[in-house]
């Protein structure tokens, strides 16, 4: 059956599988020293602009964000999130299951707004009662959001002011990345990233490699002892050459940033369909996730047709459902698909 | 270089690369909701004669351990291990980050007695004080052990017969359990661990696959919502189809039962070679790693020709060291081994 | 100076303080083993009319929170609370130190409202990625409120109610319990409480002992191996016959449920003087806390009169205040308090 | 009945139930910030010659060890310690509850030696894989032991040298400090201890206080925001001017120093006559705590005649017992004692 449900449905970047293939029965060492991850590291390093970075390979999201957030963090601080935030709603609790409070900020379509932010850290940092409370230490954000929406490289250095201004780290969970950098309207470059954020992670599972996310921290001091770190939470690859292959691949003659422009052209067409037909959305959102507000009979309708994501509930006759493309969107789908609205 | 250093040198079984070629533009649900999962864990249940088993699919071996074992224990009880167990040294505390002791117990070429864990149980549970204290809540094993060695069918059952008498669940580390299906010395099947134990996984990463393991709960209501606990520890793959496939090409036609067959066949090889040349070793391990005892100048003489794993000093003049064959050893490999010696 | 900051400045009723003289140098056995603590536990299960409750004596309120929440509640479980609730502002982040997320429910007066926790549950419980989030284990009720409101036995059978329905455990704080037990427009007994909640605490500091919480479960099969885990969490006092005899003294004729009667008949007297003479209050509470809202000019014309307590900003020009009355309260102090307004 | 079991079996030194009951209707503000808690810090700086020491007071022994301990450390460090380090054995898990590894060392009648401690590190940090494991980040000294010996100057200084040859913190546990400092064999002063330590405590509950314990660190900056850490650990006291006014009376005109004299005189005159009647002893301690090794029909002699505390089987027919003394301890009973062996 036809299927826009996520944007993980499928392998891998077809390069990669090929590399695969051709060094399968080569011989490396384990846990990462071996020379795909060094030169996938020396790859990124570039295409960031972050020459002194350390670069880190981890297994999916939900473990880069737990991995990076606890060990960034003291045990008497907090992270600030929008309140939609994945660590917040959809990962289970990882952040608190090791320790740390979420103190949650309003969601603009997945956004914060850096003078909430600033108001948050206002009232805590000058509260009386401060030692008997949970301080920010970091604040999370995804690039682009959960929503589908992306922030301007002016609303990332807003955010950025109030970080320094009240020492709190700057996090980024780029799982969509490459849906980001392909898009027309984002303004915001793996250098600025690089630039304005403490860490993020370039997002493999969703953007073409078979699993993978690779965390960038441009001042490796920020993270002593992170590999044991990561070992103890079980997040090292005995084979690690695997992840590294993958990025190397990806970090190739710009792979990565451009592996979303098919994604980014289906949501569009999608989108323009849509709207031409006279279906409403929920966010404003330019990248590879759709979030129209269908009628709860046209669900009904579209039930054995194709397969979206529920959303959220609209209102008792209204339902915001989710259309994600992907790196592997092909136009014989897009076509069908729009035919169904 | 030539290298013996450990068994997650090479990729995957060229079936596996092979299929995830195959199927790479199939779209699949996530979270291993798939149909490969589904298949490949009836395949196991077969295998395991585990009709009611659960089988979950994780990345790597220290993050199953981990997971496990934490969701396996109350915050009272710790963990009996032998000394040499690799969650007691090599897992970067992994275990105590859960919030667990591990109680040690003497390792006899890496194997736990069971009249030992008689004795400790019976200290721990009889003591006067033994509400200030961490009570045994499960045994932790590997088969085969780190030390190449495997237990046998009445060593398992003698450890099994102390587990119910003081009610420990009773967990093997299967990273390398292939390597003990293919020993002609081995007598304990997959259905025994099964029927002998409250959990074990059945490794991949070391045995065939890419990377991941696959955990058999014969009584699933042992682990409640553990799907939970595995998206909280970060250890939820998002494509778990890619899991699922590897582990269902392995279970297709016996072929992780014979997996192990050529690593055996060549370790049984080297040991022979070494023996007759007068070499001694630091355990009498029949699996697919050999540990002899090395003069130090002949592990000068071999550094430039060939990598091995350090294992430990032996004395001033002496260094153990570990040499390990895998599923993807060659002829050629192994002749030119031999000569070194 | 005058003060009316809080309900924990003085030291112990005299009966307590008489008594821990004149045993001063028996000897007893440690760890809440010896008669006292039987004696007490003895007396508060009968005033709570439940037989086989187990009661364990801790030191201080977080400490007793954090404690039988963790204890009581799987990893994969949160906590619903008021937003105001005092575990999700004022405890440091000791519930999420200890790994639970707090599901916060919307403050009405420090009082949460059945149908808003009904309306949580349903929405968690239903949705279709509830196995990817953190579902509620535990409801934190607090009687009377950080906001010194009280909780009717209706509006706290509602609650119990929607905790059935969904399986969750209602725990109560009860850091202030004896000014709820004193208050006139109280309807909840001891008795309800227990037949009500599964676990509760009956406040000691706050309320007449030097220090301690007797934490009361109804049934005891809830809380296993609790004994260990307080020692565990560093709660379990070596002397525990301190503990034992001031709430075997707290427990003598009934001394608990009077111990309040000056703190509420002064707080009565105050909020009565303050209302006629023109002053609104923040909540309406019935109990030992009273919240006026002072001109900023008025507050800087009290400082260096009397201690109060800074309770939040109501407005540019005006600023909550607490002022909370003691068991140790003496009428010339009150008088004084109130010809200052 | 006669008893010897323990030396928390009384209650205070009078002179602190004097000043309790003289001081009980004063108000304090609340958390440690009243005058007793500055006062007594300021008496401990001075005993300690630690002018810039930080010092908190908190509920009990565990409780200081590991909040300490855990607020010392870094995720990816473990804690040295003798087999028989009461944290290791009695404190149900504590240490590890907070995710540390204890690494133990062997027990010389509850002491550590230097060199094995350097044998320990030496080992550890030289492993080729020790980004794979716990490394030790302090080390654990009780003083005096669990076993009533004591480390002499020159033994702490030792392995003060080992503990800055591979950067650890030294900690040292002094639930029965007052016991040492009593004792004529003792040549390790408190200021000897604020200038070897990095952190210890001064023991309250076994040494003439309710309860309570100082902890002393002599550079605060070891312990950034300490304060949140106690009461996120749920260790902090609301009235925590009980606590102050404690140890503001044992170090008024040097009364800790001297507080154990009794309890030391009364331990040699049991020695003694046990020697002399032809006794033998587990450990030779010059402390408050005597070990004789007695027969098991002389136990069932004395069963209904005196309460002594089971240590351990030293043999099919012998067992070792504990004698305890206190600071309390009266000569009547001491001679009632002797009489009975």
């Amino acid at each position: 059956m036809l299927s826009f449900a996520s944007d993980y449905e499928e392998g891998a970047h077809p390069a990669i599988l090929n590399r695969l293939c051709d060094t399968n029965l080569e011989k490396s060492p384990g846990y990462g020293t071996d020379s795909y991850c060094s030169s996938a590291a020396e790859k990124i390093r570039a295409a960031c602009g972050a020459p002194d970075a350390a670069i880190y390979f981890l297994g999916g999201g939900t473990q880069t964000n737990t991995i990076v957030l606890s060990a960034m963090l003291q045990p008497w601080q907090g992270i600030c999130s929008a309140s939609s935030g994945h660590i917040n709603v959809h990962e289970a609790g990882s952040i608190e299951a090791c320790g740390h409070k979420i103190l949650a900020l309003p969601s603009h379509m997945g956004k914060i707004h850096a003078d909430e932010l600033e108001s948050m850290c206002g009232g805590l940092f000058g509260d009386e009662n401060h030692d008997h409370m949970i301080m920010p230490g970091a604040v999370y954000i995804s690039q682009p959001t959960e929503c589908g929406t992306i922030y301007s490289l002016a609303e990332l250095t807003e955010i950025k002011e109030v970080c320094e201004k009240y020492g709190l780290y700057l996090y980024a969970d780029g799982a969509r990345l490459a849906y980001a950098l392909a898009c027309p309207k984002n303004d915001v470059s793996l250098k600025d990233m690089a630039r304005l954020c403490d860490a993020f992670y370039i997002g493999g599972t969703k953007c073409g490699a078979l699993f993978g996310e690779a965390v960038v921290v441009p001042d490796p001091s920020l993270l002593p002892h992170f590999f044991t770190i990561i070992k103890q939470k079980g997040a090292l690859f005995a084979k690690g050459r695997i992840l590294g292959l993958q990025y190397d691949t990806l970090f190739t003659d710009d792979l990565y940033l451009h592996i979303g422009d098919p994604a980014i052209a289906a949501a569009d067409k999608i989108r323009n369909a849509l709207a031409s037909k006279g279906y409403s959305f929920a966010f404003d959102s330019p990248t590879n996730q759709i979030f129209p507000i269908l009628k709860n009979e046209k669900l009904e309708e579209l039930a054995d047709k194709v397969v979206l994501s529920y959303w959220e509930k609209y209102d008792d006759t209204h339902t915001v459902m989710r259309i994600a493309t992907s790196w592997a969107v092909n136009d014989s789908d897009v076509n069908e698909l729009i035919a169904l609205f």
